[in-house]
């Protein structure tokens, strides 16, 4: 998309231009994709830029591979501000009119999972972690870990409880999440408790950041000093015993779709509730 | 931080490093802060590197402000790759040892709400909306809007109820909630339907994004066509149906503490449950 129009300026001179992709918002998007020398593109930047205000347009993206990094400076020096980066690119912003500039935000959490297996026997599934803050603490937790950018939660946990336990196994509910502040970076992050249904039971610890992986009677993991003193372990610890008991109800995923498209996503709610 | 030291290297020879704040997982983080030419810039990152290599030393971390721009090209062309970027910084980032970088994820969500909110007759809060692909077709729907980072789930609710309705309310509970994925610049999304209850009832619209709002009677807004095609927004209405007869339970925050810090943060979950 790097490619340039050539459009006839005032009659008389060729200009090159920027070619993007117009919004629904009065935005346009520009993807560099080839190499280009920095005071050409700065030339070109200006011309499109001039274009774009004669056409009211608003926001103007550009996204810049790592392999144009040369393009960077240019583009700042030109009025453009960093929106967000991944690995390979960095989006670069820039707002056109004297107004507060309206953008949509960056990502702003990231997502985790603790799954609580419970088998036939009233046994949870715990682990020990070799790292962090419960490195050496002989601490029996829940496995827990991050839910990736395209992952479904519900997955997330079957994955999570497989790489630190080998142990297969069925989601069934969210049955709290917590909300933080000021984890890594600033960002806010969301923590899912989760019933699984074991479908495996013999353990077989593979991950390298898990220690020991064990079941353990319900009892003794909340018996456990660190789960009574510790407010946020010990509710969860009650959350967990009485779904044990069947006096507690979560959040259960079903497979759902908007109608605007034909994209799926689990919509979760409390299917147990009342008559219904 | 961009103070340097000065060390001894080959008991000959005076050079340059820059200054990084060590982590517990063998990182290094370096936060530029004053201008720096570029040339001495990869002059003092080389020495560096090279000092944290015989360290043992695993992520390098660099915080770039936008002021600092002209050094991302130096340090990408040592090797340095994005992580992520804010509005006004870039962090880059470099692996030491010869295997898969482990690195903390960036920000994977962007977290929204909707908003139900009803009154004592039966009535709920709704609007029509000027932008987007509700713009124009009449349609009535709950108030909805994005999370800020650092901003709770449940605040986030109230001030967006304010910000388009003029109503102040109360938070009450989470009744459901969707993930999906591939919002913008593909990054997931979670959405939150909350239950608020009304302390004022006179609308007054606020937000130049909304084109009316008013209470109407339940019935009719689950009557909507649009509410009866569209599957999520027909199980939503459900769910909203089913907990105003007080058929359905969601999950309700409650201010806690980690026990690891004095930071509190709200856990939701479900405490109308069973016996509790």
């Amino acid at each position: 998309m790097t490619k340039m129009q050539k459009v006839l300026d005032n009659g008389v001179q060729h200009v090159e231009l920027l070619e993007g992709i117009e919004d629904n918002d009065g935005g346009i998007t520009v993807q560099m994709t080839e190499p280009m020398d920095p005071s050409i593109f700065v030339t070109v930047l200006r011309a499109s830029l001039t274009l774009w205000k004669k056409q009211k347009k608003k926001g103007v993206w550009i996204k810049l591979p790592i392999e144009l990094v040369n393009l960077v400076e240019p583009a700042v020096k030109e009025g453009f501000w960093y929106h967000h980066a991944e690995t390979r690119y960095l989006m670069l912003v820039y707002w056109i009119p004297n107004t507060t500039p309206k953008l949509p935000a960056n990502a702003s959490h990231r997502v985790g999972i603790g799954a609580f297996v419970m088998n036939n026997n009233g046994e949870v599934l715990v682990v020990q972690e070799n790292k962090g803050k419960f490195k050496g603490t002989g601490i029996w937790k829940l496995p827990t870990g991050a839910v990736n950018e395209g992952e479904d939660i519900s997955a997330a946990a079957v994955r999570e409880v497989k790489e630190e336990t080998g142990i297969e196994s069925e989601f069934l509910e969210v049955l709290a999440f917590r909300q933080s502040h000021n984890s890594f970076f600033s960002k806010s992050d969301i923590f899912f408790i989760c019933l699984l249904r074991p479908l495996s039971f013999d353990i077989q610890k593979q991950d390298s950041e898990v220690e020991a992986a064990q079941w353990m009677a319900i009892g003794d993991y909340t018996a456990q000093p660190f789960v009574q003193q510790k407010q946020i372990f010990n509710q969860i610890a009650k959350i967990c015993l009485e779904r044990a008991n069947d006096k507690y109800s979560g959040l259960s995923p079903v497979l759902t779709t908007s109608g605007f498209s034909a994209k799926k996503f689990y919509l979760y709610f409390n299917n147990q509730s009342g008559s219904s």
